[in-house]
């Protein structure tokens, strides 16, 4: 198969800014390179692509970001800047595509969903959100209802956000093993990864490293650098330290190092990426019953679940997480999101798609 | 031809709020389908076409209008509503272009315009304004340098507006000649037509009529009526007689028994069908060297051109309008702009379009 990736146009991939979109991307690209398909990747100026998915086809774009629908309102009208990088990309990735068999969309705005109805080239989603604009909600369902199968969700929590699909595409999400290593340490530090940005809700896991008097190790970009000290001054001096923003073999490392990892986010995240990368080490999770998240962890055997921004109860499965067996952690992504696991289940996926889209042109 | 118009997304054909366009699309309708021609235009609901065009099929969209880009900030970034009127038309368009020769776009917006760049149909577009935002004359800058035929003017001097059109395609505008009756009352009233909104400077005409101590007939619609109520409060009360929106058939009639049309924009107007209109009922016009207007008005034979703005100048040539032939200004009509000599350019241009898509595209 020859597929045409659009990259997410809010940040170039390594910048972090992209979040979870950007390691599913590049665990994709690998896993479709290695089973023999060909890649091509649209991604704005200044992407670097992951050592095992190098193989890929790059072509880069310059323009202007769009902003993230994360943080819009709601109601917000769809805005396209001047020397919009979207627009750019959709162009470049449609020009190219004349000879592909697909194009797979990663970026969550209007313009490319709406593109689905109107070239003659199939262009599938991977939604990678819960509903943050009404617009695009409303868009999806227009073009869901014309073309079901061209929607993918990573979690059916996810995909219940959008109540008039029915029976959504599920593709999870993967990692390449090779990637992870395994640690089996029990007694290690408290940590947090994420974005640092309101939604993500780290003001919980400091509460509970604070009310028993350790530090909370912090991975992940400040996104948001008012919320960040704010939350620093909520609790004791040197609670938190602040690691940044690192690559995944290193961040893996000093992951897997950690007792228990902390999650902990106040929107209905749609998969949760740093879960399963710290299942991947071993490190246990406790986490709230909320999102991706809660379809991941299996209370009791590789973490817990409390009720959603109940700091107690986060603090008292944290007391007992010891009872976990860390190989049960790295056994569940072993089976159930491993990359060639993930990409498999995207290529039967791309290839309903085309099949669909040839049966109705009567290609 | 089969052709597909896309009508203007500010307004349903027959509302006046898409202004000159909703003529221009009629009086080209109807000289196509009197060409032989087959004519789609989709345009948004509660849409009438004109008598004359009634034979072209016309297909209804529903959706929220777009804001004209005359009343927002030049640096606007663009903004596509919820349930989008103009995607609307543009997906319409589309799918009943595929067994069309070519999509012919009225619509002044970014969508429209980007298309061109990303469908297998022939895209072309009447630019129906002066630059009125940057992110759309840099769109045009861009999508010209691949396809420097699909955009045509009504004006030299609107396209010069846009600087890097080099060689532009002036179409003009044309007009149903049946529909205009010529007038020779050449002690008539004063007359002024257009919407009332700022940018019109109904003001200047206005001053006028005062000065000489007339009343002045405004013909159009009150887009702006905190501005038509200012304006009416600067003047002797009975200055402005609002004599409301009127299809053309009463329009001319009215307009016909006047003596001058006082015509007084405060921007570079396209072309000026209400210059036109005038001079088809005989009326000559006295105007600003400025736009359109300044390149239909002979000096002294059709009318005057002063200097923009000089509203001292517009009165003393107001003074002498009567040394001006009325039978010039219908027969400048007869000789430049009736429907049949526009019609003729649009499809001599359309047909370089196409010839020039399928060299391109190898068909």
């Amino acid at each position: 198969m020859n597929i045409v990736l659009i990259s997410t146009p809010i940040g170039f991939l390594g910048s972090g800014k992209g979040g979870g979109v950007e390691l599913t991307l590049n665990s994709l690209v690998s896993g479709l390179l290695a089973k023999g398909h060909t890649v091509d990747v649209v991604a704005p100026k200044n992407s670097k692509l992951l050592e095992t998915s190098k193989k890929a086809n790059i072509h880069f774009v310059e323009g202007e970001e769009q902003k993230s629908w994360q943080h819009r309102d709601y109601y917000s009208a769809v805005c396209i800047p001047d020397n919009s990088l979207l627009s750019g990309m959709i162009e470049k990735a449609i020009a190219i595509a004349k000879k592909s068999d697909i194009i797979l969309n990663f970026s969550y705005d209007w313009l490319p969903i709406w593109m689905t109805l109107n070239i003659n080239i199939p262009i599938a989603h991977i939604i990678s959100m819960g509903s943050e604009s009404s617009v695009i909600s409303n868009l999806i369902s227009n073009v869901y209802s014309k073309y079901p199968r061209n929607f993918a969700f990573h979690s059916k929590i996810q995909a219940s956000d959008y109540p008039f699909i029915k029976n959504p595409i599920i593709i999870g999400n993967g990692f390449k093993l090779d990637n992870y290593i395994f640690q089996d340490c029990k007694d290690g530090p408290l940590g947090w990864v994420g974005r640092v940005a309101p939604e993500k809700g780290l003001e919980d896991a400091a509460y509970v490293a604070n009310a028993i008097g350790e530090k909370l190790n912090v991975w992940g970009i400040v996104q948001d650098e008012s919320y960040a000290k704010k939350i620093e001054e909520l609790f004791s001096q040197g609670t938190i330290e602040w690691r940044g923003f690192l690559e995944t073999e290193q961040l893996q490392k000093e992951l897997g190092t950690c007792r228990a990892l902390l999650n902990t986010p106040k929107w209905n995240e749609a998969y949760g990426n740093v879960v399963v990368e710290a299942l991947a080490c071993g490190v246990p999770v406790v986490t709230y019953k909320r999102g991706g998240p809660s379809e991941i962890i299996q209370h009791g055997k590789t973490g817990y679940l409390t009720k959603p921004d109940d700091k107690e109860s986060l603090l008292s499965y944290l007391n007992i997480i010891d009872k976990i067996d860390r190989k049960n952690c790295r056994k569940w992504v072993e089976d159930n999101a491993s990359s060639n696991i993930f990409t498999s289940k995207v290529v039967n996926w791309l290839n309903t798609v085309i099949k669909e889209y040839q049966f109705k042109n009567h290609i």
